[in-house]
């Protein structure tokens, strides 16, 4: 087994290489823009390591890991405009650099481009990648509106709020892990074992990102602490204290969620004070190492022997290596 | 051969009893209603008529003129974004009914959807249909890119018009017939003819538009004449007229396009003046009569007979029908 470093390489070097390129370069100069803006690339790390995991071949699996990687930069690149967003890691993002429709018309072609690169694969795996990655893609669409729904309402309940974040970022993880093990011939209960530790991965991280939004070293976060407690975004913290929340803690939290001219710096020093008496981060840190676990005991269902799983876990383990 | 009346009305059956459902709701409503609003079906009718021309399974191509009409209403729901337009077919666009990150995000997953309905296929039409389809999507974004760049810029030679045509509208008719004569089993020759078939024709179609826009009887055109030249769109007509205009009729035809405060009733007289002069028009119609005729050609060319032929040359034809 190839250390997830050297595949991580292996696929930055690939993904240097490739590039949709083509002629108005107005409408490829964005997909440039943005697949080099950088990030962790853990849709084709997950998805190669998954191929390595069975002996597959990573050349094959390459061009998946791409496409991985376009799907998921095409989301970001409509999300950010649906959600109005000036920066993304650090950089204009690419309606802010170059205009709303460019963005969406940019976006449109990396969606279709996605489908090209899985054409090199043969019948079978051809049909089953397009079947795994078509339900994800779909629930990554269903899961962005639920994310704006969600915005609009008062109240969301815990089970809305996971179904919201399994859709909308864990189901990709579990599809890339899937359509490496789908390439390396991997047997049904190894794929959906795959799927399960990538979705469970992705429901734990996203838990994660929610207390450190709120609890995090800003150094280490790398975002301005609070943010989501300024836009009164519905993480889960929120939604377990509007749960909880009872009294004055109640009249505190709906007074900081709808006064028009409140004090950010007091509002989330404020509803922080809020979560700490409801005990929410306890809660979500518990909720977190529940999927956490379950991913892990995935991962170890899957019977290739624990020297090959190693890699995996390490890099899982990783992911929840941030404290608060 | 059925006639395409009979086509036309097996496709809008199957077009009523279909329908992209799903949760929740705000992603799917808008998808509804666009794939409501009408239209001729034209890419539907066209590749249930190529099916048909080779005695194949029009159950089987069902489906794919369904893909090919959802995926022509993605693009009309993320231009009318880019173009900012109130209104299409006599409603609200998408947008304006639902708000634009909606709009965005319904297109996104009508793109995805396209692909679903090409599973049904056997793995040889499924690949084939998927490099068909990619390519000419992959050109309507092109097309789209390159009108959006016209409209920024002062000239456009007429060979740099007719690739946007035939990219941003005509590709997808010649894939809409290809993709029905793939179902049926048709020769590789008899696949390039009936593309060749949409894409003149489509061009014709478009050229046949720009004429109409200025030059149309306003009841039957249903649209207001003379939009082209109030919104200075790159039409055949003005792409020519730039290129022929001297003296007085390049300078007032300059001063139209630049004066910020011009009584738009008079623009639109004043440049139509200016095209009679030209002959602008004459010579659109012949270009126009030629990619007709070189449709028509394309279509003789397959050999399954000419009764079998009649009903598609009937439909081409009719296209043309409408006069100045």
């Amino acid at each position: 087994m190839a250390s997830l470093l050297q595949l991580a390489d292996t696929y930055q070097q690939y993904h240097n290489a490739s590039g949709i390129k083509g002629f108005p370069p107005e409408l490829y100069t964005p997909v440039e823009y943005i697949m080099a803006l950088g990030g962790k690339r853990a849709r084709p790390v997950l998805c190669l390591a998954a191929c390595d995991l069975f002996d597959g071949n990573i050349q094959q699996a390459l061009p998946l890991a791409y496409a991985l990687e376009l799907f998921h930069n095409f989301t970001l690149v409509h999300d950010d405009i649906m959600d109005q967003a000036p920066l993304r890691r650090g950089h204009h993002t690419v309606h802010k650099q170059f205009g709303m429709p460019r963005a969406i018309l940019s976006g449109d072609v990396m969606m279709i481009y996605v489908y090209e690169y899985f054409k090199h694969l043969p019948d079978k795996a051809f049909r089953e990648v397009i079947n795994v990655f078509n339900q994800s893609a779909i629930q990554v669409c269903e899961g962005q509106q639920l994310d704006m729904n969600f915005e609009a309402r008062e109240q969301v309940a815990q089970h809305e709020y996971l179904q919201m974040i399994t859709y909308k970022t864990a189901v990709l993880l579990g599809a890339s892990l899937q359509i490496g093990g789908i390439v390396a011939g991997a047997s049904e209960t190894d794929q959906k074992a795959l799927y399960k530790v990538g979705v469970d991965t992705g429901i734990a991280f996203q838990i994660q990102d929610d207390i450190l939004d709120s609890f995090g070293d800003e150094a280490s976060f790398g975002k301005s602490i609070g943010g989501d407690i300024r836009q009164n975004k519905k993480t889960y913290l929120l939604v377990r204290a509007l749960e909880l929340a009872t009294g004055e803690d109640k009249a505190q939290l709906e007074y900081y969620l709808h006064a028009p001219d409140v004090d950010p710096e007091q509002k989330v020093a404020t509803v922080k004070q809020i979560y700490k008496q409801l005990q929410v981060t306890v809660k979500a840190e518990e909720v977190r190492q529940q999927y956490h676990k379950s991913a892990v005991e995935a991962l170890n269902s899957i019977e290739v022997g624990s020297t090959k799983l190693e890699p995996l876990l390490e890099y899982i383990n990783s992911l929840f290596e941030r404290k608060v």
